[in-house]
């Protein structure tokens, strides 16, 4: 693990979290994207080296609206950084944590990711990403 | 704000929390420390330049034992670090966040700490930090 890429918080209104998220980090957003196979829009903040990252879901059934529906909005995942996500996907399943997919799939932000399911991370949803070269 | 200084992880067995996030990070725990006044032990974790702090109750009715009861293991809060805690207690009061404590406290890992409530961060408990020098 190289460092914590980023924290994906839950949102209901990207908007009025975005300003809100200024005043708390006083600085500005950077950048907004949606992610299509996600179903969610997105807003990055730069904080050292980590980004923060506000989701807020595209469609009511989506998986960041149907978390705040159940937990309410909140930290949603921590994304790990990684050399190689096909060689931490490998590692990480033979310690006998489980992978959420496969293969790798395309994230926001120019990644590849995969995530672990949280009942074996104490509750925290695990991303593992790969910059895309 | 400089960098994102630690996220706090509530767990109810910091033993096997350890043993877990040791695989996961591929990585070993640093440094373990009991703080009193918040009746939690601790567990840290370096991930480039923020660390991750497992928290497990000392007590049966502690914040973090709470915490579990209402909301199952997760991430707990975020910290901050700050150039002057009182300069930005005196700042987020003003952009009218709801601060937790009046003063800074001390916290784990030679900190003095103020938390913002939750409601007010999008369910995200925020911990604002200065190291003491």
């Amino acid at each position: 693990m190289k460092k914590i890429e980023h924290i994906g918080i839950a949102v209901k209104n990207l908007e009025a979290s975005i300003f809100l998220f200024e005043k708390l980090l006083n600085t500005t957003c950077y950048k907004t994207e949606e992610v299509e196979n996600e179903k969610v829009k997105t807003a990055f903040f730069k904080q050292g080296e980590t980004k923060i990252e506000l989701l807020e879901s595209l469609e009511i059934d989506g998986v960041i609206a149907k978390y705040i529906d159940k937990k309410g909005e909140g930290v949603h995942h921590i994304a790990l950084e990684v050399e190689s996500i096909n060689e931490e996907m490998a590692r990480l399943k033979n310690e006998g944590f489980v992978l959420l997919s496969e293969h790798p799939k395309k994230g926001a932000d120019n990644k590849m990711v995969c995530f672990l399911h949280p009942k074996g991370t104490n509750g925290v949803l695990i991303e593992l990403c790969e910059e895309i070269k």
